[in-house]
């Protein structure tokens, strides 16, 4: 059966983005490589526009956007970036948007979005279903729902990032992808798959919320409730229909962190790479600097998806384990 | 009368640095830009070597040590990102060295500096004089003192920031530069006066510390008690013997930042430009962000000087600054 993507739509999609999305730098560490035993590449979505490697699907996908489409605007749900992105992506094409957004999404990235200029209506994600929310707008105004992960141009897009991650970096034996909804590790793997059958490509999900893990063992798509993890760029509750079979077919193994490493990872990226990478952004690091016997000695991408997390809250999460720390058992 | 150090002498730096010393990027950030109501290009030296500028001067004076000085190897006193970067440049060039260091310094920093392989011999930076106990090790011992700022080669050294600044960036109206003892603004000042003579280069020295802006306005180099301010590397209780007639003849103004400016500075290097900016690495941007009717529309460059703090201070430094804004009076 033919899969949603293929290599081809990548390369339209870095065609769409190229001047438009930044090509953001692939960085080096002496010590995380001695941590992972192994030499890693680290692609800095982080420094992407709007903060998260989201830009990159969304405006490949608006970019797509018929006239009779721009006119009425873009619709979608997002529990942050993907909103960050569509908003922005909507400025630069000059169309209208209307982020659904959970009421307990961060704070900055609340502000972020409608700083962006696009109209946020908020729901409760415990209790309703933000898909029904947008599919009811978009059918209200006529607007073009573009939802966060489940959309053939959106995983085109997002896969411009091991696109350019490979060409910059060169050969790799492994690639490191953090796992939401999947559409990042599926552009991302159509990608690498393509440019080096040999590299293997491993998702990466919160411990708390391994849907796709489960859903990859199980052959079919598995539910599961809203995960608590501070991972929140990856709390989703499925795979999607047009992401499981992509993963199905080039995904070669889906690994977990937990929240502790995250914060750990975090807290290595700030002291000595002097960068910002929110808790989502850590998945496949953790992986990286726990070091794995599987991947010793070799050449290792990793993809720091996005850096939108409020000081305030990389506060608290830091304080949180310093006081851990103090009070674990000798 | 003749000055310590002219244009060649960082030219010359330059040449030793090639290869050695990381070319940090130069970045641009449109809310910065909007916030300063001007072009302004931020010098990642928080993306340095060992974390801070001060491994240009370090590594450029061990690079000129003789046979005999690199047997004996290096002593130096610092509060911080100097010893680390002492320490690095004597494992680079295969020397031994000691640093002294205040009890109270970071300890990252003294974890860091330890990690590259140097001797530590602390002391109590309220009660004891860091340069003679600094003296008596290098006498006992042979080795070579070089100071933190006042050191020729120290000062030409940190001057290649701003020449590499300038070079990437272009012409530059003005140029902002953190001033402790003053090796980094005197050798970016001679740098800059040199290949853009109407750039005007202010030093940013913390409220509590103003002993420089004191020191140009009195004509002579004031001493102050150790300054009260989160700007460890700026806790510096005089200029120095060769920084100061350097600065009196090329420095244009001294301003001056207090720490609460300093927090939301690194705040908002965090949050909108994903970076790690120590609070001393702070100084230069906290002006520019302030906005100043005279950069308004102008090319001005900063110096951001460094990016070693601990995740634990930042948090702290961070919810401390929240207690106070949820705390103001209405």
């Amino acid at each position: 059966m033919a899969l949603p993507i293929e290599f081809e739509h990548v390369l339209a999609a870095a065609a769409d983005l190229a001047g438009v999305a930044h090509r953001t730098p692939v960085v080096t560490s002496r010590e995380a490589d001695r941590r992972a035993g192994a030499q890693i590449f680290f692609k800095c979505e982080n420094l992407q526009r709007a903060g998260a490697f989201k830009f990159r699907g969304a405006y490949h996908a608006l970019a797509r956007f018929s006239p009779d489409q721009r006119r009425a605007g873009v619709i979608t749900f997002s529990s942050g970036n993907h909103a960050q992105a569509v908003a922005l992506a909507a400025r630069l094409l000059g169309m209208p948007a209307v982020i659904v957004m959970p009421y307990d999404a961060p704070p900055m990235k609340l502000a972020a979005t409608r700083g962006y200029g696009a109209e946020v209506v908020q729901y409760d994600r415990y209790t309703e279903d933000r898909e029904a929310i947008g599919r009811e707008i978009a059918a209200a105004r006529g607007m073009t729902l573009v939802p966060p992960y489940d959309h053939a141009h959106v995983m085109a897009g997002q896969g411009t990032a091991a696109l350019e991650l490979i060409v910059d970096a060169g050969p790799l034996d492994a690639l490191l992808v953090c796992v939401g909804g999947g559409g990042l590790v599926s552009g991302c793997a159509t990608a690498a798959k393509h440019l080096l059958p040999g590299c293997r490509v491993i998702g990466v999900e919160p411990a708390a919320g391994n849907d796709v893990q489960r859903s990859l063992a199980a052959g079919r798509i598995v539910h599961i409730d809203v995960p608590e993890t501070i991972a929140d760029g990856a709390q989703t509750q499925h795979a999607g229909a047009l992401t499981f079979p992509v993963m199905q077919a080039r995904v070669d193994e889906i690994a977990t962190v937990d929240d502790a490493d995250l914060v750990a990872t975090m807290r290595f990226f700030f002291e000595r790479m002097k960068l910002v990478v929110e808790p989502t952004g850590c998945l496949g690091a953790a992986v990286a600097l726990a070091g794995r016997d599987d991947l010793r000695g070799r050449r290792v991408g990793v993809i720091l998806s996005g850096g939108n997390i409020d000081a305030s809250r990389f506060s608290g999460l830091i304080a949180a384990a310093d006081r851990e720390v103090v009070s674990a058992p000798d």
